[in-house]
């Protein structure tokens, strides 16, 4: 006979400030026998598990190491060996909870460490997490869509053609990741007319975070995490 | 001298299971003075409290009404009375929680309430919840937005062109509240080829929630709490 399998859990753990986790996040978190995360050079890696350290004490940690490329087949090779590693403890009956900063399904590592998993018809749940859009209009104090409005989110590593086109379609902006491009991204806000119209917040809620309600003059400094707000609104 | 003013604390509560508030907002909740919440005739209103009933036991209870409406003269004259109402307990040195289904910012009557308590100058902190969208994705184990893929999120009670437009020219759309529109939406799908790359969850996370993995037969007693997600995706 044996062992019943275990359960795959991906929880989005918000932001970055602890706070932000969800009662269900925490419990699940407390619950699991094991914890994935995905450990990159980025920040991104070790901010997910700065947040849940509190409710993880002594558990396993399974450190899923990421290259931070662009190369898809290097990239490929890792997810799949970082869905074996998971496997391989839902296999031994253990219930593994992986953590992604943010949510579990905006632009996050996860789903690409799950879909194998769920294609091989493991047991899972995904748990929603605060995503960057929501918590820098929560600080910002503005609305990403009211009414009849409409809310474009896309990451500024895209095409700049493609953001320039998303910002003049849409009543607002979402632009994730943007600091990378920023200097080309400005002159588009520049043209489109709406660079006051414009605010972002870097490390939204972690304990360097900056807020910028003026986008004019930006320092260059500026970190992968950097979600800045369009809106021109109609309501 | 003068009672030192209330803070205003708007609270997204998150899409239905009490499980999906986080853990600042219940915090926030249990230090509150009193509690505010949108009471309306439909379902939006009685569902925050009900996410938050373990939190608030015994706590002063400011309910206000708006009306279920297009009329804009109306509607603007409810939100005007209950920012009036909730200011009125900040002034009185109370600090008010405010909360809303789902986020702060997405269609959200809370930033219609908020708006002039803000430009008057009181204190404030938003606390993101939950969306819909997240919510959805969660359950139906699919990405909103992976690597260059974008995304569009609208309200299904935009105007239909509006909706055709949007699902055409972005990897992957999320529609809130399509229950009313329905069938008009299945023809828009069936047109641009996208109806079996649609999922939808109805009141999800509720106690009567409905998945929807085949969204070419869906029954007609559809709710307002209705989310479709068109996944043409890239990645």
């Amino acid at each position: 006979m044996s062992l019943p399998k275990g359960k795959f859990y991906g929880i989005g753990v918000g932001p970055g400030d602890p706070e932000l986790l969800t009662l269900k996040g925490r419990r699940l978190l407390e619950e699991a026998d094991c914890i994935a995360a995905p450990k990159t050079r980025g920040e991104a890696g070790s901010t997910a598990l700065h947040i849940v350290e509190p409710f993880i004490a002594g558990k396993p940690l399974l450190e899923l190491v990421l290259p931070m490329t662009n190369d898809k087949t290097l990239l490929e090779q890792a997810w799949a060996e970082g869905a074996q590693t998971v496997m391989a403890r839902l296999d031994a009956g253990q219930n593994v909870a992986f953590i992604t900063l943010g949510d579990a399904s905006l632009f996050s590592t996860l789903m690409y460490i799950f879909r194998p998993i769920k294609a091989a018809g493991y047991a899972w749940e995904l748990v929603p997490g605060i995503n960057a859009p929501s918590a820098a209009a929560a600080r910002l104090g503005i609305g990403l869509a009211d009414g009849k409005e409409d809310l474009a989110i896309l990451a500024a590593t895209a095409d700049l053609a493609k953001v320039e086109r998303t910002i003049a379609s849409h009543s607002n902006t979402v632009l994730m990741k943007g600091a990378a491009q920023w200097p080309a991204i400005a002159e588009i806000l520049k043209r489109q007319g709406v660079l006051d119209k414009t605010a972002a917040v870097e490390r939204c809620t972690m304990e360097s975070e900056r807020v910028f309600t003026d986008v004019s003059q930006m320092p260059e400094d500026l970190s992968y995490f950097l979600t800045a707000i369009i809106r021109k609104g109609t309501e």
